[in-house]
């Protein structure tokens, strides 16, 4: 078997996390895996959704967008169309799910969280490049609070990084990009903290359903990966 | 560890599969799963969707509801909102994935089949109770096509269910219904095809994290307890 | 002339209230009118709307639904089209109008019924079948309220029901089932009270007008046929 | 009983239709009824909807509108709040359906008639006026269709008029205006055919409920007064 | 050059201004120009936008429709499409941006003015006589504040009114009705104060660009047409 | 007089033009006014809006946005709120407009190239920086349909670019930052092609009025700048 990419199955692209790429928000990191980059910014507001108020306890969400040509072919823009797809709403609630694993929402004070994750180069694998990118901004949010007050101390963070693996040609390959997911039998997204738990696994047959040795291979395949994320990311919170 | 419902650990609730529930639609079944009752049914109609078109291959696609009061709380209206919510849009893309693993679609010829599945009353797992619904109003629907002379043959359906398992109180337990779920620890959605393959595999860490072992522990059950759903769904259709 | 159902001109189809037939509404029941299936829920919340605000008074509103295969041809969900079509929100219209006039509103605190109606298989007359079931309903809701002392007595409830009658081929007929009302040449929906008086009274001419007499033969078909339907509410609610 | 209007019980307002009001509509009215203002108009387009695709047969359709400041409290604009109210939808429901009794829809050809009906100022009765007046649109605008040829002969027309009724203080009247209508105890729109049949009879009661009586005296209120008004639509189109 | 309108270069069209159009609003100007003719509510409502509240100022704002017929081919009712267009909401920007710089917000008070203009014929220039006409309808709307006592004096107003302008055939030409805007090369919408001042310039080349010298003959023709307008507006308010 | 930005009455701030900012659009510039930045895309597709099927000309249209946290403070995203603001719409508008003059439509055949702009990070000048970017993302967009043959020849392109100028403390100054813009009297948006004409001309009075000479100072600075943007364009596309 030879990948489309040709990178070994056990290969990651190459990850860079670029922080302060933006200058308005509190914490903006530039995620690239490979050719898949997006912005992922945490925004940091007073409040809490009315389903919090008065709890003393804070909030995280997540909305993900993509401009119109990050794609191969033109999407519709949704702004434009009048509503968020099925797709998107399902990987910003993924994204939500997952940084809210990071934190204990305690320590925030009734304070809100917004990540925003816009793609603006597609090439497979944005989902959990957007989880990767977002955990630093959210580091990075997190100790703007504390530097103006609005926190005593950074809450201690759990980092929460994920990849994409998949059954290529009968083999377990880890971070698909685009051409690869497309002719994938399976596709499995794993979110992991750095802790070694999983906080989601998500696994989709296209073609061939797969079997539990399947879903171990690529389940070990991706605990690797992830550990070279978490590197990436310390390192850049380290600069 | 007791649970809520008093339950075993491995033991599912109480299964109904209702054949010929509303008069209307080529297949409709009643599916329960103790207190969750949800109506699918599998509507049949000539053409296909625009990427389809003049490839002679069908095309299956779902749906999914819940009245207002089929909760503990009225939750609103989603037609009366204007837009289904993100959950929703989750589901249905689940479960259109699920039907679609169950027939070579090139046998429909170019035909549809929308699947609805509408909750009457829930009590938790009502996705893998529509998936295990849908599945038999779906050969219903086949049969009629059939009959009908839609199609030249029944085609061969992989039969596919799905069942809920968690970490309750650390234990893996089978089926969840609602005052388990909400409690869990984590939260799993497994669809099967009778040939002992994954379709999906979706887990969510709730409040820990799971390990590996607890993963494999939570499919143990899962495929014990689908094997019980294609009894069933055998049952009902051989009537 | 023979009606197409083969019932006689001033003859009812079957009608059945099946009472707590969901189990988290405070008032659920199915109705039944021959073929034509209605789940009506009766919900209570706490609060108004604004414009009732620190009157002291309540408020009954109705939201009416068709799953989307309940009928012959499937039509789309509402949810997913994005809004009600009109005839939606001028049957739930309709129902609200006539459920207010069963209770004094002052009775009831700021407390707001909300009633639904999901048609889960529909051959003719839904309107007046929802009228009917959820009148029902509402006397359920009420009493739990009283209950678990939101209200201090069941208020006094005047009981509403409601029929359709037409002409069809020149002649009066009760209770029109899907064929007949697509056939018939004039539709009336009547809204009576167990005292006698008319709610509502709607006629459409679908191919000839209709004269005085012949609207004055209608409604005294359907006053007769309201009545049967009062005997059926009461005895459904001595169980 | 003294009316707020002081008009004798079977006392209409001075009714005005003005044609050509505008100058690009094939019909343009503007009806006065008293102080209620509608523009009316009626406008041909080639073409059918789909369902009528085919068949030589043409289609009436209506819509119906209010300027946010044609009441006395300023109302959101429709097109601004992104839907149309429920009582817009039944307003140009009834509307449409009333004007299609007019025209035997075969002699229009796979032509499509739109009516528009746009309050400028409301006083009560605006659909009545709505459809007493777009009547005589939809008759200039089958004469244009005639004049350029579209269709051979102007098709035979049968004139609807309409006009509200109500119980107020207990006694019949004819043709309320707004501040009769917010404190009537039933309100009735009646439609008629030159010819003396019922079109549309809507009766609601808004405090007590309505005996037969009653709806036979303001029937016979609203005959007289549509009469009254199938004068003045006569009177107008001889001009 | 010869305008298709016959009109010299300079020459504007008849221009009407009718105050107290409609009774229920506190301004209400049917504005001329020409067979342009556009209905000026100026609402007061107490109450400012939530950026406002607090501060004691008041606020202006504008919402502008057209009939669906008021053009000659018929649009789509913006109300049935769910939003309104782009064009729409461009002009009610310029209409509200202009009128909130006839006043100083803050003599308003906690009040809120909501403008409305709804063009009932179209015949070019539709957004210049809403401004003119909306001016004198503000007017109206502020004297009817202080008769009432809403404000202690009725504030200074700088007059405003708007003309377009255009290249037609390479010559500048004022007041450009829609068979001339239709084929001109450049449109300028120009909104002055009485005071001699540009409140707004709007320049948009249709065909060729334009040059410097061009726009100030334009904005030269603008002024002096203007100034007209004025004077129509004290005549009117003078009545 | 001093700017906030400490720059000369008649200096633009640093503006930088990358070419082939991102891999899949046919014209891909990242375009920066200094901390402005806005990625503009140009997209080719087959085929034309209807009003042009048949006709053998192309069309151009344009979409702008904004990334949630571009700004300040965060915004709403558009996709979620279901619908694109005034101000969106408006500024598309005009992008559309300005670049559809740049190229002779009826040489591009029945093609539809989409603008895309962007905007990752605001600091005021967002719609002019998107004009000038786009208009280069044009052209390579122009450049590559003549690569794969879809033209016979890149069509003579007329360049477009746009700047800001304003009446700063009295001032005209050129390319306003958004410090100055929220604190500017006037605000003026100019549209020029290389020829030297002008496309478009928006200038808006947020307090004072402006005079014509002001206005011709702006129109002066206006001009001198773009020139200088038509220089960096051309560097860019040379390279």
């Amino acid at each position: 078997m030879i990948r489309p990419s040709g990178r070994a199955a056990d290969q990651m692209r190459q990850v860079t996390l670029t922080r302060q790429y933006t200058k308005h928000a509190e914490g903006s990191v530039l995620v690239e895996f490979g050719d898949t980059k997006v912005i992922c910014t945490a925004s940091v507001e007073g409040g809490v959704p009315r389903f919090l108020r008065g709890t003393g306890q804070g909030w995280i969400t997540a909305e993900y967008g993509m401009l119109p040509r990050a794609t191969g072919e033109r999407m519709q823009r949704e702004a434009s169309k009048g509503k968020q797809g099925g797709r998107t709403l399902e990987i910003q609630r993924l994204i939500g799910r997952s940084l809210r694993a990071a934190v204990d929402l305690k320590t925030l004070g009734e304070n809100t969280i917004y990540i925003d994750c816009d793609v603006i180069q597609a090439d497979g694998g944005t989902r959990t490049a957007s989880i990767t990118g977002a955990c630093v901004a959210l580091v990075d949010a997190l100790r703007s609070m504390k530097k103006r007050g609005a926190i005593k101390r950074v809450p201690a963070v759990q980092m929460i990084a994920a990849i994409s693996v998949g059954i290529y040609q009968g083999v377990p390959v880890l971070d698909l990009d685009y051409p690869e997911d497309s002719a994938a039998d399976t596709d499995l997204n794993v979110v992991m903290t750095d802790k070694g738990g999983f906080i989601e696994v998500q696994g989709t047959a296209e073609a061939a359903p797969f079997t539990p040795q399947e879903l171990n291979a690529m389940l070990e395949l991706a605990t690797a990966g992830i550990n070279d994320l978490f590197a990436a990311q310390l390192e850049a919170l380290a600069d």
